[in-house]
């Protein structure tokens, strides 16, 4: 479950190119030298970066909706990405 | 739990911006018009984006290592964010 | 014959566009603000700055070729941009 | 007298990081490869690319001025980069 640099910056690289951000995505790829790493990108699903942070969110959300003993808080409040 | 664009790009220009990736982080900047949303930066903890990635694995894991009866799967192998 | 920065950029802003360097382009007239100035664009033949440097090389092997005393020297070395 | 690319894109690579346009010269020094000519850059004097241009206006200039009967125009009038 570790998280590799080079892959997050893959995921971003990708990010950048599927969301229309061509400067960006050049940029980036020059200053991350995403594209000399060992990833084999035919193993990216397209948004997978926005993928797995909506599971991300949903760990945190099922964190936040469970009580110490185990019951299910119904009321637990909508989470967002950034609050 | 929806995620909205200008959230994911404000995590993005983020972590481009605290992983040294300056000339990406402004080229970013300038082509999302990131800094033009309404979201109060001062939220963003740092290594946000890192974190709910993390979150993400995690969920993914759990998923993986419960089985449809709900048995808890000893031998669930690792999982990495691309794979 | 002043040189305003905002004309200089310009005729860069253009070279970058028209030499293909789009990434270039894109960041400086985001960097320098180019397309806020008032120059009319229509103005500017292409090839601009490339021109106006051969001019300016005309200009210095002039100067080279004339002697103090007016007369031409016929053996004036060739000149290059840098050299 | 000839321009060689490489050295009208050394001109504009030291003319962008000295007017202090940093994003655009990282990404131009990526985008042109202008890193790796073999152009001596100590041979490159500080404000080379605003010097020549002016040689290039002073060159039209002194055309503009010549009638063709070699009579000087006084009245000629001045120039600006771009008219």
């Amino acid at each position: 479950m570790s998280i590799k640099s080079d892959e997050v910056n893959f995921l971003v690289y990708r990010y950048l190119l599927e969301s229309g951000f061509q400067h960006s995505a050049y940029t980036f790829s020059q200053e991350s030298h995403v594209k000399h790493t060992s990833i084999n990108s035919t193993q990216i699903p397209p948004g997978a970066l926005i993928s797995v942070i909506q599971k991300g969110l949903q760990y945190v959300e099922a964190e936040v909706s469970i009580a110490e003993d185990g019951t299910i808080l119904e009321d637990a409040p909508p989470l967002s990405l950034i609050d």
